[in-house]
């Protein structure tokens, strides 16, 4: 055994834990009205793992010995377990795929590496033997970062960074903590607690994710509003590269050329294999606290925390609602009962008196963090804003039950999974002026795809993470499928994508790139953005051994005549010869003729492939 | 008459603006002590325009013809004021070469494009006819970031940016505002003003810098803790290609794959040239102050700043001087009559009946924005920080005196020239744990440098900019120079930027690279990173037309007999042939060789060289 936990194979999280209802007296008649989903079906198993069609794996006999003596024996596996596990992140399409025994190409060989020294030994042997490597953190990835392009030739390695899991060192007096890039969320949280010290990054993946996979995909966590996104934590790193090692030391600040760091992060191991991570940490707060506010419509919410940004309050956590997903987490309440529930029946009354439509109210949590009085003056000055805006404040219970289910939602996905509704997540952000039509735009894309698919679909929204010229707008997705659903998702998806991009919005605040929303980078960036970008990974691995095809290319699109000659090229183009990623208009076009071809995207040998 | 202004071209600022020393009685004596200078000696005069020997143009009539009409007649000038006024920034490098009429490489032509098309316009026809293009901001640069390479045979082409001067539009909700890369600060903050926002960004050079240089070089202004740095401020931008235009809308953060933004902040023209810039902008605050305290040790004033950026208060402004540079401060104040002496006395006696050594004491700036009620809870959170650490508040007269004066230290440097002095500044950045190592070795190596030159020399500091993890040291260094003023600034300097690398501090904290700190970038940001940036500039302009040699290059260190093959040659090389920079061993002997051979340096045949 390698002593590195993973995920369960077929979906989110440990096995035995899961969502139950039954405690949950609103769940089944609010999933009946949001997706026709009678949640009292008997659930389907997932596929049996001895199901599962497993290609053999293309690798020399040479290499294998190579790996093992570097990493050790037992630490360079090739069953079929570890490479089913080291496929595919945890994305909606992922799971599909996987209980629909649609693997498509597998890693050939899982190595875990116990070092550094171990990591760059890995990589100077694919090097060597032209074979490509995908580094795999927690495996929570939910863009398509971590499957290997489909009709890959070559061996591919997935180089799981699970044994590099400690924190190195805290540099006291600087709040900045060195840390391996394999430590998971919790593992790291509890050695920085353990000495008073906290990361305050906790993304909705915490529990599985880990601090090289954070970086590697531009993460935010969801008290980013005080601690900053993964970009502002991360102030220096190494990085294993062919034949070398990039070394960039801790540093506020500085003026050193284009940044080398602010390259690699989020380049989601096409450059390299972080290894190492400075962070800011930061004294564990005297006084954290949630609390939780009603809004009577989702424009009074939106509208408040927006003057929160522009106020010289600073909050840690800013989050708001809208109706559907207030609604939603009132659902997924357990049953009230004595005091409790004669509270909440009041405070309803008291504010239909006022006036509020019941179904229109929005549902907001604020965190505070610092000194008893600076939460108390923090409080003072978000209370004011609020009160302007029409909320009200209903205290510290529901915020404590947030922190407590924060977690949980993807366990939710896999029940409704179980029982033949599909549900997903895409986020953005956007300037505060643009996020009202960015979110009008979605919701109308999406319900336009639920239509022109004939499916009863959901969809509802929070903004969170709030910055003084935007904010991201986070949307959950669920509709019940038919027997096709990948082709399903693929147009609801696409939908919601194109909106972002074309209300202003960027492709992904804090989900990352990989093969599931390459296909907008051009509109996000700009061609000439997307050729620096080319000219980088080129001219950084002219072998195209780098976790090829992620974030440039044209991932999920792309067209079946074209996989052939472009899934094991390496990359060789120059910036201007890059072939451009697939256009709005075509991403349309093709996601409209998925659904009369259903399986083209969800079949191995046609999904994936790279411009490159 | 292009409609732009420009500096002196021998010295900072305007025509007819100096420092005066008459009326400010602790002048003289200060200047005595600290570098043996009488400033009562009759100033000499900088060499008059017409003695300069200004090398004739390499242009052909048919690139010139073609600029011409691109940006229309009057625009594209080969005077030689102009070409003069736009071969260097404002080092004291660059001033001591003009006075000394060793120009070197002069650019062969000036134009000033109207807009953006015109700017594509000249950089395409600069590709087409292999032209070296040099985008030029305020001139106000002190990194050898703007001066042709030695020996540069091809045509150089220096495009001013400063018709393109507008506030294009301002995006009230968000606060962001679209502003044209040429505009300067005082036109910027004006346009602003009178709608009532602010950019809040005023780096020293603020008077005569733009918005596309302080982009471009990773810029930092005195209020950076409440505003950020430039970095954090430019939300999107434009930037010209060969070719193509690179767009980055205004987004609040985004996960889109390694940055392209942080790409091009910092990239001192080598990835283009910047048009358009998306910026952060504020309302301007109800309130805006700059408090003044004493601190009785430079030991309490730091301590003192890295608790309150450890603690709740967020002030816009943290400053802390050396006792050196708090004797400055107050060596360069006007005299003191009534009230004000006595009040000054009176406090000066109670320090001293406290015990401190008035000579140890260091003066502290701190700014406070916002509601005043905000200010007010600010000022008790920072003032009970201070008193902790035996500081006293000292109220807001220092602190509006220096507000006024801020901007005009660059003009003493010149009084100073005038009179045989050589003034400049380091400035550098480090956690918060390495700070005092980084300020003795700093000052210690300053010193060191002196006594090897023989000189009487001065060296101060200030910290500023502070960040979670740590915080901006400054340094303002002067010395009486002899015969070879060019040599022993190079020892100097030299000394001061090893002390920064060696002491796990960088080479710049917000002066960016340009030729002068080009040497320290592979102990900057390690092998690996200079790797991974030359990769990128190679692909991104395989001609070598962009600003060529800056930031990755032996900069001010090439020896004589490598430049000859160096100094002209295209950018070419893959990532692992990359030459790479000087290693800090070989830049003390370089420093040493220069002091026998003095001229080396200066001589315009044999100054910076670039490894591509």
């Amino acid at each position: 055994m390698t002593g590195v936990k993973h995920m369960k194979w077929w979906g989110w999280g440990v096995e035995g834990v899961g969502f139950h209802w039954q405690d949950k007296p609103a769940f089944r008649p609010f999933v009946q009205k949001a997706v026709a989903l009678d949640v009292k079906v008997p659930p389907s198993k997932p596929i049996a793992f001895e199901d599962l069609t497993v290609p053999a794996p293309i690798l020399a006999d040479e290499l294998r010995e190579t790996l093992e003596r570097i990493v050790g024996l037992g630490y360079a596996l090739t069953d079929d377990e570890s490479r089913v596990v080291h496929t595919f992140g945890k994305s909606i399409r992922d799971l599909l795929r996987i209980r629909r025994n649609e693997l498509g190409r597998v890693p050939d060989i899982v190595v875990y590496p116990a070092d550094e020294a171990q990591v760059q030994g890995v990589v100077d042997a694919a090097a060597e033997a032209g074979a490509v490597i995908i580094p795999f953190g927690g495996g929570s990835n939910i863009a398509g970062s971590l499957e290997p392009i489909p009709g890959e030739q070559r061996t591919v390695i997935s180089l799981d960074m699970g044994r590099l899991n400690r924190v190195l060192e805290i540099d006291e007096y600087s709040g900045l903590a060195r840390i391996q890039a394999g430590a998971q969320g919790p593992d790291l949280e509890e050695q920085l607690n353990s000495k008073g010290w906290t990361l305050g990054h906790f993304p909705d993946s915490f529990t599985h994710s880990t601090l090289g996979g954070w970086v590697a995909t531009r993460s935010s966590g969801m008290q980013s509003d005080k601690y900053g996104d993964i970009a502002d934590i991360a102030r220096g790193l190494r990085m294993v590269r062919p034949g070398e090692l990039v070394v960039l030391r801790p540093l506020p600040s500085t003026s050193t050329g284009p940044s080398v760091r602010e390259m690699i992060i989020g380049s989601e191991g096409r450059l390299g294999v972080i290894t190492e991570v400075w962070v800011n940490v930061h004294r564990q707060p005297a006084v954290r606290e949630v609390q939780a506010y009603f809004f009577p419509t989702w424009d009074a919410g939106l509208a408040a925390m927006h003057e929160i940004a522009e106020s010289d309050a600073s909050p840690s956590i800013t989050r708001v609602s809208d109706a559907r997903e207030s609604g939603f987490s009132l659902a997924t309440r357990k049953e009230s009962k004595g005091f409790s529930a004669v509270a909440q029946n009041t405070l309803m009354n008291v504010l239909k008196r006022r006036g509020w439509n019941l179904d229109d109210m929005c549902l907001s949590f604020i965190g505070y963090e610092g000194t008893s009085k600076h939460v108390s003056y923090e409080k003072r000055l978000v209370g004011s804003i609020v009160r302007k805006h029409g909320g009200i404040g209903v205290g510290k219970g529901p915020g404590a039950l947030y922190d407590q289910k924060k977690f949980d939602t993807p366990y939710l996905r896999d029940f409704l999974l179980d029982r033949g509704a599909a549900a997903d997540v895409s986020e953005t952000a956007a300037p505060w002026s643009k996020l009202k039509s960015v979110y009008d735009n979605t919701i109308a894309a999406a319900n336009r795809a639920y239509d022109e698919l004939g499916v009863h679909g959901w969809i509802m929204c929070h903004l969170s993470h709030s910055y003084h010229s935007g904010a991201c707008l986070y949307f959950t997705f669920a509709f019940k499928h038919d027997e096709n659903p990948v082709a399903q998702y693929q147009v609801v998806k696409d939908a919601i994508q194109q909106a972002f991009v074309d209300s202003g919005a960027t492709l992904s605040h804090h989900h990352a790139v990989g093969l599931e929303h390459a296909p907008w980078m051009e509109e996000d960036i700009s061609t000439g953005g997307v050729h620096l970008m080319q000219a980088l990974f080129d001219a950084a691995d002219p072998q195209g051994i780098l976790n090829p095809g992620k974030i440039l290319s044209r991932g999920f699109h792309a067209a079946p005549e074209e996989q052939a000659s472009a899934a094991a090229a390496p990359a060789a183009a120059a910036p201007a010869a890059t072939a451009p990623a697939r256009k709005p208009a075509a991403a349309k076009r093709s996601a409209a003729a998925k659904e009369s071809a259903p399986e083209s995207t969800s079949a191995p040998e046609s999904a994936p492939a790279t411009a490159e």
